[in-house]
């Protein structure tokens, strides 16, 4: 929930004046949770930000400039609240030093045509991951943990600074108005930096208790890149009034190489309690399987308790872990017979 | 003085829409001072921040969630005046960069049972130095000037990232409604860092004129911490109405060293100025003095011009200096025979 | 245009308490724009930021103190539109990782006299560089472009940190009624840094359609340094209705060197649009020359496109591009005959 610091209203019932389109939002979630990680080389007891969702600090507006076109913009970076430093938003589990807008900072102009983006945003590639987790690409049984590996060098690491945002992009957005059809198409200028160049789009449609997608984007070759990376991936969700039940695959190729990711989850709500499950799997030829398991409680719309449980098999050469965005704990004592790592977190979601 | 933008407030007198129980609070303060050190090797003249009280910018929250429960949030980090950086606000004297918001970034439960608070927040026995420090442990005469030694390899040093906040807290505090008794219980998950994992605790009673307060902290061996570091201190006030009178006593042992800090200090009101006094001792084996003398008036309760003078007295091998949390001037030529440092700084504090 | 988050307003409005003194403004600049610039070494396509105007993110206020007086904050960061980082605010160009107050950070107190601003501000010469071009020292025509050389060490390299500001200043700004004239006196502490000690002043005249200012300041020979720089300049602009003609003229040496750079510029406004032109000239022994042309179109007066197309030339020995704040390309090829870089783009502003 934002908060609409509407100093136009404000202004309007205080002396009359001023329009009333204009405003300025301040909003954000932080999310902190007491979480512990074992592995076979020990475990890990944190304070990890980021168990339900990823936290964040926002500054965004919107601008009636006539004609049913509207200006807006959107800062919004990451907070790391158990250290209190930022984070780059590149890179899960980065909470380097200080506040950034790395998450997104776009402006746009929008009408009945749809929305021009202009900025650092997401990928179209990158939204299957998120919309379709039951944990919200957070936490322990984050769906990523099969996608982050130090054994992993390719595909998904020559695409590294694309997979979830990418600076210099240029985005069309369809408009609202099409019968359930949504989509996206994003250009990202390379300006002579490896991995820096993407084009992609991605196609949905979500009408009453379906929504499915579909995206597609390669990262350009560039500087120490010896192939283009090209990523697919298919997502949907259906709701049956008791329970969502959600899905998601990924394709990333490049240099001959593959890795195909999977996941299949359910919501079930019950009253304010939301039950939560999923089962991942990576078929990367280092293979390995995630079970995760969720309980969320909601105090109000804004704030909720939460506890996630998350094993991560991993066969033999794998070193997936369920980490999440927590300090990480090194996957030592992972020999050439596979392992299992294993998380739980317990904390608390707060939105404003 | 925070600025509530009471966004429901706006939109109630606006539209009659919205709950009353939502708010972003945007505030802070911003001290800056003229300031010059003298020190055997020279003098040196800044502009510096923090003459009367530390700079900052806050955004914070309070939401209420029915049942007499609140959930709330705070973020808050340093303002370098004088540079426009952020300051870590772990290592006093610390400008670097960006800004971020490692003064405190929590997220609370409260409720009649007290407060439940998670993130990176003060630990127990920070509070002595700042509360009963008439300089509020800012400027040149700053209480903690007496604690800053590059020649005090232990025991403070040893306990460095815990002596005012620390990282990936779990805090609990009793409620307001204990006839006068406050207290609070801190744990910080050490994550294998060094000098991270922190165990406190503080007790304190106020009422009418009287406040006092003790706080015990562990700060456990990690690391290439040889020994942990025990702290312990005692912090008074009494206000006898033309007079406030405030003392303090610290007591930091790691590895077989002590040092014991004690500082007496008193503020007299008249009218919209403040005289106020302090005097400090280090009974470290290399011990010091620090005289405190300083003027404030208020030009209204978010704007007061003050100044401030301090001289230091180091014993021989001792090098403490009156340099504050400004750009410090280093003590070349402090000998085996002691030497004094002297500080003094005019400024302005102004609160948002 | 800044939006008022008129906490006191709301308050008023919502429960008839508070005082009407108080307000907490947030504004800002989103500034990008696809931009092309061609060097002998070839063409760079980028998404920059701040092709109109700069971009920043700007919390500030103001108290009234009550006898015509005033106190006030200024806390104003960079913000790089194009991938989410702050900017030092110093060096063009510079898009570092996290967000500061670089750009300014200031307290202020005011009334009949005047204005009296500590902190990170703006130097008296910096001034006429923006304000009397028509490009407002932005994008691929701004009239810095014939300053910025890798192959110009001094003299304006020598004062690089107080080019366009600097820390730890303290300012007084002559009162706004005096019959047109305007001025400002700096003063920044060194504090033994390389650069960092400045001393300046500003004198102008506003006045119906005229506007003129002269501005000199000296950059004391510190560190490394071997010579002060000195630097003064002289800007003007006159509105003819139809058109506004605009120029300026700089002069700055140090160590026996000096360069003088000169610029003439107009806009014509035609309803929503105007158009742009500038000639600027440097003077330096390795000289070179620009042109830039430009039509703006307002979306409202917040919002706005534009375009802007550049060309500088350079003689034998210069390198200046029409990078302006972008990721600059190399000018590789540059040889002895002289070269030529031009630059394009086209982009939209948003203020906040």
């Amino acid at each position: 929930m934002k908060r609409t610091l509407l100093a136009a209203a404000a202004l309007m019932a205080f002396a009359g004046v001023a329009s009333a389109q204009s405003s300025v939002n301040i909003g954000g979630i932080l999310d902190v949770a007491a979480r512990s990680v074992s592995n076979p080389g020990g475990a890990l007891k944190t304070l990890s930000p980021d168990g339900l969702q990823t936290s964040r600090f926002i500054v965004r507006g919107v601008e009636d400039i006539g004609g049913g076109m509207r200006a807006s913009f959107w800062l919004e970076g990451a907070v790391s609240v158990d250290s209190g430093g930022g984070a780059s938003g590149g890179a899960p589990g980065a909470t380097g030093g200080g506040h950034t807008w790395q998450r997104r900072s776009t402006v746009s102009l929008s009408g009945s045509f749809g929305e021009i983006r202009l900025g650092r945003d997401y990928t179209s590639t990158f939204w299957t991951h998120v919309l379709f987790d039951p944990f919200n690409l957070a936490g322990v049984a984050n769906q990523a943990n099969l996608m982050t590996s130090t054994k992993m060098a390719t595909p998904v690491n020559s695409g590294g600074t694309t997979l979830l945002r990418a600076n210099n992009m240029i985005g069309y957005f369809l408009p609202g108005n099409l019968g359930g059809i949504y989509g996206q198409f994003n250009v990202a200028a390379g300006e002579g930096v490896t991995g820096n160049k993407y084009i992609g789009g991605r196609l949905g449609y979500a009408k009453g208790p379906l929504n499915v997608a579909f995206a597609y984007g390669v990262t350009d070759k560039t500087g120490t890149m010896t192939d283009d990376m090209k990523a697919w991936n298919l997502g949907g969700s259906y709701d049956l009034g008791f329970m969502r039940v959600l899905g998601q695959y990924h394709n990333y190729s490049s240099g001959g190489r593959t890795l195909k990711n999977a996941m299949l989850g359910a919501v079930v709500p019950v009253g304010a309690s939301s039950f939560k499950a999923s089962y991942s799997r990576s078929g990367d030829f280092r293979a390995a399987t995630q079970l995760g398991l969720g309980y969320q409680y909601d105090l109000s719309k804004r704030t909720a308790l939460y506890t996630t449980y998350s094993r991560v098999k991993n066969k033999a050469g794998a070193d997936f872990t369920a980490s999440g965005s927590g300090r990480a704990i090194a996957a030592t004592g992972a020999g050439s017979t596979g392992f299992t790592s294993t998380g739980y977190e317990a904390g608390v979601r707060h939105s404003f």
